[in-house]
């Protein structure tokens, strides 16, 4: 586990955090999602030091969501693939990249995205996975799931008499 | 700007993580998106040091993702509220959090979401903003946006053709 106190936390955004918010990870995971599966061709391409890169590679293999494949003998070479796992954190690297095109790109996206099925170029969108439906800032509720502990039960508890409090008074 | 390599990249997620990719960020944002808006009560929350929290909030407001709002003239306190340009970071929220219930909950999840529209617990799926339709590891391709420079359409190009390449060798 990169980053303890995170791993440590219960929480699902944490926990996610204590390899993804390793710097440079984010962008090792472009490149293996872009095709690049080379350390040589990662490394030149992003810039890092070898040997933070490599750090960082080991702990997606530990983290099960890249595996080493070799592609050549002599000189032994391996390629790093993305697992099933790690290809489940492209919904990450969408949000993370519709966010940057909107907010950070003046000069129009570096990168588009064409989604094969309906030929757009296409920016990701959370949809509800019963309804299907956009979700918003603003239409979900956070309540306590069934792996909370009790201080967030009770914090839980105390966000919706709050937030009942509130609406009471908007509407005074 | 927070990771300065990260914020000259021509590369949107590059400049996303730029603030995004500071250690502790993801977790006082999701503070905020819970409600949890005061400087002392996110830093209990947390455990995290106070100047680390602050720096954090600093570069937040630099970037125009949170507001500050004074809640107390005497003594004079304040507190954090996200932007529009902040509630657009839900989608990367969600997708976090989605992943981690996913991989990292096993007794399940800490934290449940409620879509308010449909009444369900829900997990984010990415949607693509023209047809609707879920967007996988599989269904989408890459190539060169309007923003990108001569190396990143280049690159562009010879994944095409490495790619045409691996596909013509599997149906050999």
């Amino acid at each position: 586990m990169a980053i303890e106190t995170f791993a440590e936390m219960n929480c699902s955004i944490g926990r996610t955090m204590s390899f993804l918010g390793e710097r440079w990870t984010p962008l090792v995971l472009r490149e293996l999602f872009f095709g690049n599966r080379r350390f040589e061709s990662i490394q030149t391409e992003l810039g890092v030091a070898s040997n933070i890169l490599s750090s960082r590679l080991n702990t997606l293999l530990e983290e099960g969501i890249v595996e080493r494949h070799r592609y050549s003998e002599r000189p032994e070479r391996f390629e790093y693939r993305l697992t099933e796992k790690g290809l489940d954190l492209q919904p990450v690297m969408l949000a993370i990249q519709a966010w940057g095109d909107r907010h950070t790109a003046p000069d129009g996206a570096p990168l588009d995205l064409v989604h094969l099925d309906c030929g757009h170029v296409v920016h990701a969108v959370p949809a509800c996975d019963h309804c299907g439906e956009e979700l918003t800032a603003r239409n979900v509720r956070p309540q306590a799931g069934p792996g909370a502990n009790a201080h967030q039960r009770e914090r839980a508890a105390r966000r919706d008499a709050e937030e009942a409090e509130r609406r009471a008074a908007a509407t005074k």
